[in-house]
């Protein structure tokens, strides 16, 4: 039988209200299975961006990763953030790695190419997660952080990874040898039709249910990669996916979504 | 017999610059031994912390690190320093691992009490250093890269430590199962009686020619805690102590310290 394994990927807003995070902080260290968290942090790259003077341009959600901005989301990212997270962890008696892609190499990835006449920048595409290393942390009893960066090993760079791809294709590649539950953790109870209603909930989405959902309008916006991150986790090989909120990470009472 | 570990620290001053970086990377590769890297970074830190504003107050070349002081740190030190020199050490086929004291609880201080009226803030004096998950990581032919940043288990915080005091604590703690040589490079050849010519440098020094040196005045400033470092680690345990340039880690054309 394979070992349990629940990967849980926060958000940037969660992260940068400290209530918030010590809810999520106590909700992620009740999770009884062996666990990993992925975690965001734009807004605070942002705010950090603009105290220096860089500026933030988005395209379609995505930050453009010019060279300061990367320094800005190493910094951010890999070192405040994450170490702030494992800090609080090990305060709590969870026994925290914080990593980027580029320790131990965990994350391969390569520059997006320009499409469309956008370049992106240094922000990455996932090439390869090494579920060896990961696994043998996790065989020591320890729960890897993981910031939003990939690496790219023809250059040495660092990359800037979309954190929801990256919990997205960690759990893929771990889903070989454990079984994974990937939860996708925020603000919001979980996937709702009306956003100002939490008992709009939609309990459970498969890959039929949710293009009629986006047929009808009634999921939109930054929700539909999220689900379909979520669709394609659990298509290879995920045992369950998750949407809910960061106060109640090991219930099911968000989104369960399922093959 | 005991497996072969050599320790390099490296300063702030070293690090900062591009093509200091890249031959001291270059120089550590050939260490042909299980290694492990600490490294500095000081004036990057100052130079963040003044651009957000934030005043950087020394005492005995000390930096006092108040909250927003101890975030820049986190930034610059645990972020940005550490996780480029992690991604320029795989470019190289290095296969190396960035940490905190926090990461694992590897290494836990407390904040260290007021003295003599001053208030050095969220500085670390280290209380231990867990050579056993370094070693995992060693057995796994990984190289931990060390930031200058320790962990108290009793506030949950990091804390701003000295590197060359974390270097010191790792070798002697490392010792007890490895046969270790503790490396402090920065831009000098190594100890010299007179700074500005490089034949001045002291081959070798002992507890009793140290002594003479300081009373001597032949040897003064800085360097003077850093060789009360090495004797320290030696007569703890640690093989052989060197103070030598950047770029010649290897070789023993420094200044070697034995006991």
């Amino acid at each position: 039988m394979k070992n349990l394994l629940t990967i849980v990927k926060v958000g940037g807003g969660v992260v940068e209200d400290p209530e918030s995070l010590a809810r999520l902080l106590d909700s992620f260290c009740s999770v009884a299975t062996a666990k990993l968290l992925v975690h965001g942090g734009g807004r605070k790259a942002t705010a950090l961006a603009a105290r220096l003077g860089i500026e933030t341009r988005m395209i379609d959600g995505r930050r453009i990763t010019d060279e300061a901005t990367l320094r800005v989301a190493t910094m951010v990212y890999g070192g405040l953030v994450n170490k702030q997270i494992v800090a609080r962890l090990q305060a709590r008696g969870v026994d925290a790695i914080g990593l980027t892609g580029a320790d131990m190499g965990i994350i391969r990835a390569h520059r997006r190419p320009v499409t469309g006449g956008i370049d992106y920048g240094f922000v990455g595409d996932i090439d390869a997660v090494d579920p060896h290393r990961l696994g043998l942390m996790l065989r020591e009893g320890l729960t890897p952080v993981l910031a939003p960066l990939t690496f790219d090993p023809a250059s040495g760079s660092l990359l800037n990874t979309n954190a929801d791809t990256i919990a997205q294709a960690v759990a893929v590649s771990m889903a070989k040898t454990h079984a994974v539950r990937l939860v996708y953790c925020f603000e919001k109870a979980g996937v709702m039709t009306d956003p100002a209603n939490p008992a709009s909930v939609i309990p459970r989405i498969d890959a039929r249910s949710f293009a009629r959902l986006k047929d009808d309008g009634a999921v939109s916006g930054g929700m539909i990669p999220k689900i379909e991150n979520a669709i394609r986790a659990v298509a290879e090989g995920v045992e369950e996916a998750a949407i809910t909120s960061f106060g109640d990470i090991d219930a099911e009472n968000g989104t369960v979504i399922r093959g």
